[in-house]
């Protein structure tokens, strides 16, 4: 059984859960809230040097790190990888756009605007490019939404997990989403996807929020 | 035959063009000069709305975008794949890795201060912000090197090509590898690997920098 290292309230950990629910593969969950420090401690530091989750368990003391990379890991050889090689690398080219264009945006605006109570004072000199930056990106979507139901494959794939982690939090964080119809269509069709469950998004009361790293 | 559409003084770029070169295939180079606009034609923006290279052409029309998709799919059954499903997913680690943590920041830092000039003029307020994130990828990486060859299964991989794109540059952009030897003894290593090829690195001369943005 998988062990996954996680936070409810943390995006990129919402994907891997999302996958494995989706799956209907079992694993036991361990809860690290790296709003409280959990992910600095010395013992999750020799699983992680990185300090961050979600970390899944893949063996006896060997962990695999990065939402996307722990997605195609799990996802091997199930329905919700593509079948043939380009397919394959057509999905890994929208998990890359996630990575680099959506989450470092959406995910930054989502992590200190809605899950840091108070984030927002302390983020508005890079409010500004997280808007037009996740905007650029949230048009890209829309733009290949437009002629096709899915991002790879013509079909559900760990590439629409990858990027449903972050757009459905997107009005959660100042992004309006009322321009972008093919996404929010989108964004239905995965959350009627059979096994669908959703993320935790209760706001976070952190006494020192600017301690914390922008790691979720 | 593959058809790559690329700038030579690209590093995402160069990537490909260093795995194709390793692995000895044979492709058709289309250079896309994106500091001149060349990736903002309507005949480009219709092979890849996005407007970015490298852009690889795998079917009549079918085009793959996001440079470690490409490497992904141009290496896959060669020796620069690892072979297990394990050692694949921690190649992926390290290439998402890349992609939010080093060529960001690492990437960005290049394009502005070493290949526009009078680009340093224009990012000064961002340059702060690239040099911490791209000093603590760095020690990510210095640490992983520390006990291992190679990022991932113990050889030569997509995930080595893909970090090399950008680390290779650090120096002509601010950056001090000094304090990293196990990164210089792995430059190194990558640079004795049979059928290297190194990166056109020429400034250069752009009439209008701010209208360029930093997609290279």
């Amino acid at each position: 059984m998988y062990k996954l290292y996680s936070m409810q309230r943390s995006g990129n950990s919402y994907k891997v859960r999302l996958a494995l629910a989706l799956l209907n593969a079992p694993y036991c969950a361990i809860e690290v809230d790296i709003l409280r420090g959990e992910s600095r401690t010395p013992e999750f530091l020799a699983k992680n040097p990185s300090g961050q989750v979600p970390l899944l368990e893949v063996e006896d003391g060997r962990y695999l790190a990065e939402s996307n990379a722990i997605l195609w890991y799990v996802a091997g050889g199930t329905p919700l990888a593509p079948d043939t090689r380009v397919e394959r690398a057509e999905a890994l080219q929208w998990m890359f756009f996630e990575q680099h264009a959506l989450e470092p945006n959406i995910g930054a605006a989502y992590f200190w605007l809605s899950l840091v109570r108070g984030g927002r004072d302390l983020q508005t000199h890079a409010l500004e490019d997280w808007m037009e930056r996740g905007y650029a990106a949230l048009q890209v979507m829309e733009n290949h939404l437009k002629t096709h139901q899915y991002f790879a494959a013509d079909q559900l794939t760990v590439a629409d997990i990858a990027l449903y982690g972050y757009t459905h939090v997107a009005e959660r964080c100042d992004f309006d989403l009322a321009t972008f119809p093919a996404i929010r269509a989108w964004l239905h069709r995965v959350e009627r996807t059979p096994g669908f469950v959703s993320m935790d998004w209760r706001p976070a009361d952190v006494e020192d929020p600017a301690s914390i790293a922008a790691e979720a």
